[in-house]
């Protein structure tokens, strides 16, 4: 037989660390065979519920403290309940001695010199504490969670207009100039800057990194919401822009939670532009090709570690082709392979937007009519809507030639992209048809016209000659997909403009000087690594009580 | 000025072939401008639309043949309508004065020793031709598209049965004992066996391979559509299990169009059964891993073809544990990073069903509540829902070890996969809790127990202490979350047994004749290869007309 009893301190705060450790010295007393001390969350109270607490009765909101003892008997319950004060006082009494400001503004006056806020609030009061930080022209690494997307907007806006960083909400982890914040791995200094919507993510890959001998410049986390479409990737892009510009850093590496595809499109331009290499590990996201230019795709977190490590130490050539107005923006791709059309979708769609299809790979992809293009389109000319009552079009080029003439008849078309299949079955000489038509298409207009000629030098046609014939006629001629997906991505890519107030690289030099509100540990843990920090002894406005926080609000408007 | 002038010559059938001679031989008569010589689908008036036809007035069915040219003056396209009979017959009369049989049967009767037949004639025909060449037990090459789903899956499963292979429909490539059906590049014979949901992807693979110095035992096309769910990868399965019989083939390959999730992990499952490499090309789909077990997951056809010609050359070790019964199915990933949940999910995704969880990456993985797991489970304890008012599970283990024991009390799980992330600000112990919670685990149940330690030397909780810790507790100790995948789908992978009826190995030998139906030039190119053969001078039943074609297969059936 066992007993529970349970306490609620309506609108009582405690620091998480307090109450974690409160209810372990609960747990801890003699009789005692289960505690939980726990702000009274509905999904706390499923927890509570989940371990055989029997909460029936219990009255209490998520602004309240709840205590639950279950006991062999009611006095043990009742006296371990009554131990709650006397623990707090002990534990109080135990903290250091040192200066402890009670308000940021506090700190910021006692240590001016500190460009770095952490803040580990509860959830419901982070947005307040970030606001306050930026007010101050303060850095803010925002470890709480819990903060709605429209704060989350807001504050990253306000920070990209004053060339400030705001890394979260939900952000576990950074090292900023070698100083851990939050979670963070001891790893050697080094070459590799990183950046990571994701806090496992960014720790498994500077544990990665060090692991393989590598070292690290900066790691900066974004909070994992930044790469929605809400938010847009905003500190992704302040990052990238950093460590693109940070002498030090010589290897970027990317990683995401799952991401929005429309975001991933501006956030590998953004990386494209850095003209160092970056390799992305953008989790579920179907890579276009192991390497296109300066970008680097990994499938998983320790091969992305692997690919930095090898990178710094072996730099790799890439060519980056300076961003050039086309005669006009538009690449028509009119594919008799269906695979390979699918392949050129799946490489393009990382770089070109709009981008439409009749194979779309995503709904929004859908060409509304397959005889008309719009805006990039990528035609597979072998599916079957159009080979109805004829020959496909490795055999018989004609609707090739028709389409080739109609896409070139459009004034916003600078490139074209073509399969030229050969082999058994296949038309005896593609090039005889294909050339001549390439020819007076460009003898019109300035178009850009790139074949990938699919073969062997066993096949019946002489590719040689194919090749020769579809040179002359002014084609790129390219062997396989990844190519031309490659050279297109450069030559088409628009020019990537970063639009806000550059972070100032004098704060990402040497020595680094903080202030902690929140969590204490994290304080403790800046302490450990030698880092000039103060705790700000926060204390939640209001005693933590939402309606009257909300009183407050409104007066302080007034 | 230009006149058009048209003829619709109802049910009239022409091969393909000859259509596009026509086609050409009109439009290459003086005073032509422009000819058109099709089915009159509506696929194809669109295409003659936007080729500037007037088809205005022009009353034709899909069955009917229509010709329209564009001429300077009316007399002109009048006369070139005019020569269409003596064009025709012009061409037969240059043809080849070989035996055609009129019927397949009446080809297999003079060719008895022909195991293979191509069928290209129209789609709506296609399918009881194909049934025709079952019936008469011979594997059956379906270039034919327009073939509708239900009459694949019926023909598969027929094949199935007998033990025959049908090849498409819509399918465009396959390489057979070294003879090409349908397009097929000429590539050396060699030890690498290739299957395709993907003609051209197919295509570019054989070529690749030939291309780097590599060779091909057998390229199998399985139609375009074999993948989806509703075909289930039938065809698929059948070319796996052969290859891995096949004692020429060494490694293969197997590339897709965009595959249905569902089915992936069947393939993938029959792919591990092979226990040969096997190199993965899965358009679109995120790869688990860049390798894991005998599986290879490659990003585009070239990449494919590189490590397929590498696996050939320097065959790598690989691990391929025996599929054992567990002592309870399932898992239970209790994870407090998010993204090593995650990428665990992504991971497993591709070989455990059903897989849920609370941050799923497709809607069919949603965990209905969070507070109870179902079959496989991937938690993420980290989430918003779990850390409201307490702390992070990485700083306080009092969450997960509760988890821990709710789900080894579920007597359905054999497997729990747990992170332990060290590092500046998690806890200064985790396996001083962990490690004697799993020890009381174990001591009741058989649970395998795989815990990834995510840290470095550097880190403030002694990492080696940890992992000694960990591993006294009977724990597995990986580094990453790819190596616990990959344990994992070998240890809980159900055994996979192939269903149908073995393909002889009999038929995959040197030497093949070959009968022919439907496209002529596919018949020219097997004879140009040198392939006994013959084809079939196939007319439509009941000239074409679908009326009568109901009709007839009615009559037959009575």
């Amino acid at each position: 037989m066992s007993v529970t009893k349970f306490q609620v301190r309506p609108g009582v705060y405690y620091d998480s660390v307090i109450l974690m450790q409160l209810q372990k010295s609960l747990a801890g007393l003699p009789g005692v065979l289960d505690a939980g001390v726990v702000m009274a969350t509905v999904a706390n109270r499923e927890l509570l519920d989940a371990s055989g607490f029997d909460l029936t009765g219990v009255d209490a909101k998520a602004d309240d403290l709840l205590i639950v003892v279950k006991a062999d008997k009611e006095a043990t319950a009742t006296a371990a309940i009554a131990q709650v004060d006397e623990l707090v006082q002990r534990r109080r009494s135990s903290t250091d001695s040192d200066f402890h400001p009670r308000s940021i503004s506090g700190a910021v006056k006692h240590l001016p010199q500190a460009r770095w806020v952490l803040v580990s609030v509860p959830g419901r009061f982070a947005a307040g504490v970030a606001e306050e930080v930026l007010d101050l022209g303060r850095h803010v690494f925002l470890y709480s969670d819990n903060v709605s997307v429209a704060d989350e907007v807001r504050l990253k806006e306000r920070a990209r207009e004053e060339g400030l960083l705001l890394m979260g909400p939900d952000c576990g982890t950074a090292i900023i100039n070698g100083v851990g914040f939050g979670f963070a791995n001891r790893v050697r200094n080094g070459v590799i800057g990183l950046v990571g919507a994701s806090g496992t993510g960014l720790q498994a890959l500077t544990a990665g990194v060090h692991n393989l001998g590598g070292g690290v410049s900066q790691a900066i986390g974004t909070g994992g919401r930044d790469l929605k479409v809400e938010v847009g990737g905003s500190t992704t892009l302040q990052a990238l822009d950093l460590l693109g510009r940070d002498p030090q850093t010589e290897v970027i590496v990317l990683v995401s939670k799952p991401i929005d595809p429309q975001v991933a499109a501006g956030i590998v331009a953004a990386a494209q532009a850095c003209r160092k290499p970056v390799v992305l590990n953008l989790l579920g996201y179907p890579p276009p090709a192991r390497q296109i230019g300066n970008l680097w795709f990994a499938t998983t977190l320790q091969e992305a570690a692997e690919l930095a490590v090898g990178l710094a130490q072996e730099p790799q050539e890439f060519v980056v082709a300076e961003a050039r107005a086309a005669a006009a923006p538009y690449l028509r791709g009119l594919f008799s392979g269906g695979t390979l059309a699918y392949e050129a979708l799946l490489g393009l769609q990382t770089f070109l937007a709009p981008l439409f299809s009749n194979i779309p790979l995503r709904p929004e992809q859908q060409l509304a009519d397959s005889m008309v293009s719009e805006a990039h389109t990528i035609l597979d000319l072998g599916e079957d809507e159009f080979t109805q009552g004829r020959l496909h079009p490795m055999m018989d080029n004609d609707l090739r030639v028709r389409r080739l003439r109609q896409e070139a008849a459009d004034p916003e078309v600078g490139y074209i992209l073509l399969d030229v299949v050969l082999g058994e079955g296949a038309h005896p000489d593609p090039a005889s048809e294909l050339a001549p038509a390439i020819s007076a298409v460009k003898a019109q207009r300035d178009i850009e016209v790139l074949v990938i000629v699919l073969g062997t030098d066993e096949d019946p046609q002489d590719i040689d000659a194919q090749i020769a014939r579809l040179s002359e006629a002014g084609c790129h001629i390219f062997r396989n997909t990844t190519a031309p997906v490659a050279a297109l991505s450069e030559r088409m890519r628009l020019p990537y403009r970063y639009e806000s107030k550059p972070l100032p690289l004098a704060d990402f030099e040497d020595g680094l000087v903080a202030i902690n509100v929140g969590v204490e540990s994290f304080y403790k843990s800046l302490d450990a690594q030698g880092v000039e920090a103060v705790q700000v002894e926060w204390r939640p406005p209001a005693g933590g009580k939402s309606d009257l926080m909300d009183i407050l609000a409104k007066m302080k408007k007034m």
